[in-house]
């Protein structure tokens, strides 16, 4: 069975109790009761979330170690800042998958540019909580 | 029963018929072969190809018109040049969802732009195939 | 009499079609009425409309051949991408004037710059359809 | 009656009189007998002309307060330069048409940014003093 | 014997009939029977030209498809702008030589850039008809 | 005691005038009442507004021959624009604060820029009226 | 009575123990003491310093779920490189000002853009610790 | 009698009374005294100096008219931001000469752009007052 | 006897663990091993490593107040985005060597520029571990 | 006769030496003896190599007196770093058509530049050796 | 007596030998013999031109172990693009004028900046050889 | 024995002779001195200085044919500006190392780039004599 690690960045512990009219009610907690109800039996499912890039690094570091097959990551804000995190994917030899809830694109210009992008292997954007599902079904074909 | 165009532009109608060791060798028909398989009873999917930017924008106008309601976009390296084909999609009012089978923001830099994910609710890129069917799940949530 | 042609580029054929709230109910039809009662036994005024790229060149090499004496030319989103349409304005000999219906310049960043502008005698935006008039009074002085 | 200002910035005093071979002999008092002429009895015009930033700011600022209609405004150089002049346009809440007399798209690159396009309705430009009556058809509809 | 093809883009078909004081009076036709008079035995030639950014394209997949050995293009104006004809050469694997007849590189800016060099063998430019001679002699070396 | 200027750029005294819903209805003299209650027995204060750039460097120069002893400098638009204000400041010797009573930072790109913040001590923004008292409290400490 | 938090980011922890001779011997504490005693009774404030961007986030999230009003923050050098700071601000929906102890606009190019600017209130630089006394005082009228 | 005008912008009127370490104590007029030492005779000298730009712009058109033949101007931080003011020289018709006291190369990165050199015969910078002597030497060749 | 420290970020504690074919096999203990065989004698060596920026802050801080008289840092991709840790460096007072194993300027534009650079006293690029052996031979002359 | 020189900059006199499995082992004597056998009777054809920018100068001066009617020139790496070179070739009054024999729009960013071009009839890149045989039989019309 | 340098850089060797039209018949001797006739009984003046970078930087080491007093430089287009010969003059420790004959301002963009005058005591550019005298009396006031 | 080239570029003769209260008094001949005491016996070294960009390029071609193994590069402000020098050492195959006595990222914004990183193993920098060492340590691994 398939070991797959989905590690979120900053802020996003706070998913669905900010601006809840604007990004709905939905926490991590359910993203996670969601995913490992569709795909909890293919694969396992590991879990992390922190708004330290260090400790996000640590993590995949430790991922790469476990022998983990594939990452899907959704790294906030730090998507666009971060070599560190960047080089950590990179190095890890982890198959990435590179997930935004919202459509970045549209946003700030900053939020334009991904370091991460390059070391992944797709990247998918605006299509709330389904882009995580896409990103699984895309890891773990039937 | 929802009306859904997949619409993709220029150098896409020879799918799988260059490079095959790159891109393998299923074409345009084999997707919507796939496609029709899994949301064929959920939707009307209209297919539509064209190497000419005018002919899309014609195609767009057409959907608008026909009262489609959402559009899954690959308009290849238009993509990145073509504002009329922005300005095609904002005015059409249709649900469109950018996708890319390859991930683009591994490749030239010119590629990391695009004049599209401005104008729709999300982008996939670089997950093959199934970029289309994610984009579809996403515009036919069960 | 003098030979104007008025040529309109991609999506203009959507004219108060869409989003009339905003544009308004007129149509290109209904410009071509207005225009053709205040200048039609001053001018014989030719129309054409294309979301083609191609053809809007075909058209404007079709002119100069039929010695037309002037251009109004609302190129819509290709005004800030076409150097091709730029190269057949200035090959063609025709006096030129650029009209846009809304102004783009309080519009995003890359409709600030015309690649028509520079073959142009003059620009006239955001006037809706007073520009056309204004350009044709210009090219027609009493 | 509406009650419609116009305005010159820097060095259009001496319109007509410098470079006659270029610019034509036509000088302001020209334009304000013709638009007078042709306007005179549908709107109150105002005349002014000054080489002082803080002048045609003060003078925007006695229009606003004037309850003027309108403001045609050709702010010669101070186009390009003035973030002032454009703060006093908006806060006029005067609805306002930039005009200039020769295409400036096909001068210099300093010449293709203007700081008024943003808080003005439309543009003219190269039309010569076309533009100016152009600018008030608008402003005056029949 | 090697199957060549000459692709010309936008406005070329107006060579030798605008400006023949500035680009003599040579046309398309002219150029066809010199390079046939030199080369015709040499190599299956096969000419077309295009205003249309579509019509290449497929030109350019129906000329992979039937095996033609190499392209010498001069793409006009989409030599600076068309990311999609990129593409095409890119993916028809034909061996390209990109043409031009005057020198790009003294003109203005935006034609320094080609998006064609980039899948191109070789570049001749500024030579007049001399470079497709010498863009044949190369591809059909003695 | 000390000799403390404030001095006020282009389209300041509009202030309370214009857009009163946006930035309320208190005007420059509310601020020279409250700034004097609060600081008139500590110090001579002098207002003055001015929409002429040159104006305000005129003043700039006589308070410096009137040994001022710091400025609180206000210069609205003229903050990104001009550099005979900044060398009117830098040549005056005065210890210099710069106000905005919005923040800037949050507006046009062109607002972020500022040639005054280079020869100024300090820099508010976006705090209203109370920027000018942290201001005078700064150059006048108890 | 109203919650206001003090962050500060990485290296303020050294304030007043390095270079002394540049910066007062004054430090964190000292400025603790000095706000407490103006503000101590009007407000209920709390101080928090950390060299982890990861902790200051933990602690805005914490302020925002505490049902804090109100943030004054000086985010040292992450000023200029943390977008997710700024998501932790902008997702918090505390009232923001930001202070620099010293004019970040007079040292180097890339202190000059602040990305927290945007998503506060005001900014105060140079001041020294005049800058969060008038903040308080703008976050606490009397 | 050739007639030439030496003009100065602003902060120039304050020469000799700042910073006399740095600038020395020279001022003004004591220029104007050395000038007409030297040149007296062979021209008639005309002295202008304002810290407005409306004011220099205002001088030069009188200067125009007035038949003068040449100009030499210290036109201070204007020089970088006016391009009113090369209106104004380029409307003239003056043959004229940029002078600069100071290397205006080795100070800011602002300092470095002049839009007056763009329609001067030539420019001087760094060699202090001995700058105006070369300019009127140039502008009176024995 | 002189007390310097090695401090290592990102990444850089898997030296050795990924990608031997690349970067070998030798570790950051094997580095310690063979850095205090040449200068354990000469210098008191301390070496630390984290993924977490603000722990390496953290530890130069310490460092300042424990009086090491230099620092060799390779702070990995931290070195391409960390004005904070700039800002450590800086505050310490720390006489500082730049390290890379690899040479950084022969890959990504992103990783030509450090923010450390400029506060340290020398760089070091591209030559393994010889790299810190020169460092410490610098900072320890015989 | 014409007199036609080839010049060829820096490194080029290694050609044919270094790499052979790249550039082939033909050398810079090959080409002087390939064109002397096609176009020695038809020119007087004179070749020159240096590694000296200076002595590249002085060759072009030596040229320009001694009458000749046309130039040949790659100048290596200089082509993108040479004013100096583009000052030469401009002054000379000679016919000059710049040759490279590898497409360098193919590579590295900075050799995409050209200071030759602009001052050039035309341009070849890519096609080796056939290069200078395509510009001396432009130089030399049957 | 003073001694005083004059170098000239490349192609100018070639001054009143090509284009007479343009730059006039004078030549550098010409130059020369009108400075000596001026200043020759004042400073010792040393000429030196050449092509070459290296001999202009070998000449001013010269000229500093010399003990030189002074230099005038006209370093031609190496004044654009030479970084060793900035570091040359600024090792030199010669007190430097720059001249340039033309107006360099009003040439192409690359001819804007010079890498001497951040070097030199100042700039004269446009006067023709009235530059070297203003220079000249520059450095040897009366 | 290994073979290995030190080569100086321009100005840097003179170390030691200028300056030296920043640079010391040590020159090129004391470096010879200290690394053929170090080195003299474990590898043939070769010292070459010159201030013309030919004469390094040319000395480079010798020790590539001459099959010297490595070479220690400091070219000083050619380092900058040389695509020439280069393409010499890229074509060279020899294994390089660039060096620089001072710390070039701390000065001006052009000595940050180098031409020559690209195409060296290694870089050291601000190091002084250290650098060189360091160089041929890792050049000579025991």
């Amino acid at each position: 069975m398939k070991k797959i690690a989905l590690l979120h960045g900053p802020n996003l512990d706070r998913l669905g109790k900010r601006e809840p009219e604007i990004y709905g009610r939905a926490t991590l907690a359910d993203l996670e009761t969601a995913l490992r109800a569709e795909f909890g039996t293919a694969a396992e499912l590991h879990f992390f979330q922190s708004n330290h890039e260090g400790a996000l690094i640590d993590e995949i570091a430790r991922l790469a170690e476990a022998k983990f097959d594939a990452l899907v990551l959704n790294a906030g804000a730090l998507t666009h800042t971060s070599v560190a995190l960047r080089d950590a994917v990179a190095g890890s030899g982890l198959k990435t998958v590179e997930v935004h809830i919202s459509n970045v694109y549209r946003r700030e210009e900053f939020r334009h540019h991904s370091y991460l992008s390059g070391v992944s292997v797709g990247v998918v954007a605006g299509l709330g909580f389904e882009g995580y599902h896409a990103a699984l079904r895309f890891l773990l074909p039937a």
